[in-house]
């Protein structure tokens, strides 16, 4: 729905709704077939359960354009890009965006505005793929954030799929703890933690899955600082006990203050030369010093050898990012 | 606040902000001393940090008249029931009630409407005094809730000290993983779950260390609960981690569901014998069913030998409730 009104795309799709997806005008064209709705495209983007993504992405790449950019909107991404095995026109996506309500009948062109959108290029991406892809979901209304898919992965982890199986513990240990007991009506940091316990068991089981490494060293983690907090409270003197509260306080805050953002840009320009992966690597070293790629444009020399990018980054980070560009070897005007 | 206009009370305090309490209508009086605070007292509240709570407690028993009832608004119980010694006139207690704001300053005559008020009476709390705290409680517009100090202080390590342990592990494991990375936009659960992260690190490091043993005991029970996942993640079949992510979600259902309550109250009477601890043994044994007594009366007989009780419980537990008593040896019409 986006993509038609706001870029004024064509697009066609495949699946048990498209009919429907027509009528609501989130599509112009329902197909019946992947080969029939990639026939010709700029973009091809795939949704799917995590279990089947992989083998799904490796369909569209058989049938899409050799120049067609391809990418997904899974919510973990190693085992995608590995089905991707170094395609050079995939790179992994995952927008964070949802409502309490699926389906296309809950379509809206706004579900993606200001809503963080993980890109996961790997070495192989090509440049003027990843570009597209960039401009596409900034064109959505979305933020894009270049990530390597094992970060992405190890973040997601963090901040979504762990939180996710500490709910369901703890619920199930209050659940022993409480026995007939009411749960207390003011319980607000029960009632917080908990909110996400035992969210659809069919999605949050596949999703576990797919990030099962990265979980489990989250897991791992949340264990050893679980049994570290057991014995500060057991056998440490108040003072650290104290000390440990208020460092988490310190990284609270240090987290979300991390997360405001949103900030003026300023724009950093370079002439690449035009071989496999250097703008991915532009962007993931970016990306994994914080750096934010606001906006992102690629043009080709006429002969083709090299290219002139343009990236728009926070402005307090522009010095930074123009450091690293240049420990890359990359000139920045 | 309450006290003074919703029951008619006459009330004195002492504490650093005696006077301005009264210049807010708090307070009728302003005493220097606990002796002329609680002289000719009905009812004394004690409110103080946790690591001092029993220490004041005993001072106040020491100076009250003999009828005095002596309560307390600790959040954990069975330190301070324990240094009431068996004192015949002191039941705990813990409103969970609060606001973003603390201070006298910011007192308000309905901070505790519909609020749960837990009561933790021993085995030798008088039946008058458990009355009389009951109905207190009940007239600030409280919702009271009797219930033993262990189970007290076990419910609130599950639902209230482990989720502010676990927040702080989250974000700690959470700094780790993310780098220098930003929090994502979207990442609810990781918000949800993290919201108490760090909080007042004086006031939570007392009340972990004041409810250390059920708090140990939760936390080796979550520990144990997450290697259990792992274990499951890592090497169970899909069907049995979707089992335990549904699993969750039943029983988180099933504790919201019984926090509801608030339906009609139906009236249980009763002639119980006049001996200590026998009003503390019924409201124990219902609340341990997890029936809640909503409003209690006593009334002695002539001969002070027996007394009648009126227990309004919720309708849909009278029966059972009567039944639980009938086990008590107590005949109820």
């Amino acid at each position: 729905m986006a993509a038609r009104r706001r870029l004024g795309a064509h697009v066609r799709g495949t699946g048990r709704n498209g009919l429907r997806a027509v009528e609501l005008g989130a599509l112009d064209e329902a197909c019946l077939t992947i080969e029939q709705a990639v026939h010709g495209a700029d973009i091809a983007l795939v949704c799917a359960p995590v279990d089947v993504l992989g083998t799904v992405v490796q369909e569209v790449l058989a049938l899409a354009p050799s120049t067609c950019a391809v990418t997904d909107v899974g919510s973990t991404k190693r085992d995608v890009v590995a089905a991707a095995a170094g395609d050079e026109r995939f790179v992994g996506g995952h927008p964070l965006a949802g409502a309490e309500v699926a389906g296309v009948d809950h379509a809206r062109e706004d579900l993606f505005d200001n809503a963080t959108w993980y890109l996961t290029p790997q070495e192989g991406t090509g440049g003027v793929i990843l570009e597209r892809v960039h401009r596409f979901v900034s064109g959505l209304g979305a933020r894009p954030h270049v990530v390597a898919p094992a970060d992405h992965d190890r973040m997601m982890a963090a901040v979504s799929h762990l939180p996710h199986v500490v709910a369901n513990v703890l619920v199930i240990q209050a659940a022993g703890a409480l026995g007939g007991e009411r749960l207390p009506q003011a319980g607000p940091s029960f009632r917080d933690a908990t909110r996400v316990a035992g969210a659809n068991p069919g999605i949050w089981t596949g999703i576990y899955r797919a990030n099962r490494d990265a979980l489990l060293e989250q897991l791992d983690g949340a264990i050893q600082h679980l049994e570290a907090a057991r014995e500060l409270l057991a056998n440490g003197d108040p003072g650290r006990l104290e000390d440990w509260q208020a460092q988490a306080g310190r990284r609270h805050r240090e987290l979300l203050d991390a997360s405001q953002g949103g900030g003026a840009s300023r724009e950093l320009r370079a002439v690449v030369p035009n071989r496999p992966g250097v703008i991915a690597q532009i962007a993931l070293t970016l990306g994994e010093a914080g750096i934010n790629i606001t906006d992102m444009s690629l043009t080709p020399s006429p002969d083709n050898t090299r290219g002139s990018v343009l990236l728009a980054v926070p402005a307090e980070h522009v010095q930074r990012a123009a450091a690293l560009l240049g420990e890359l070897g990359i000139a920045v005007a």
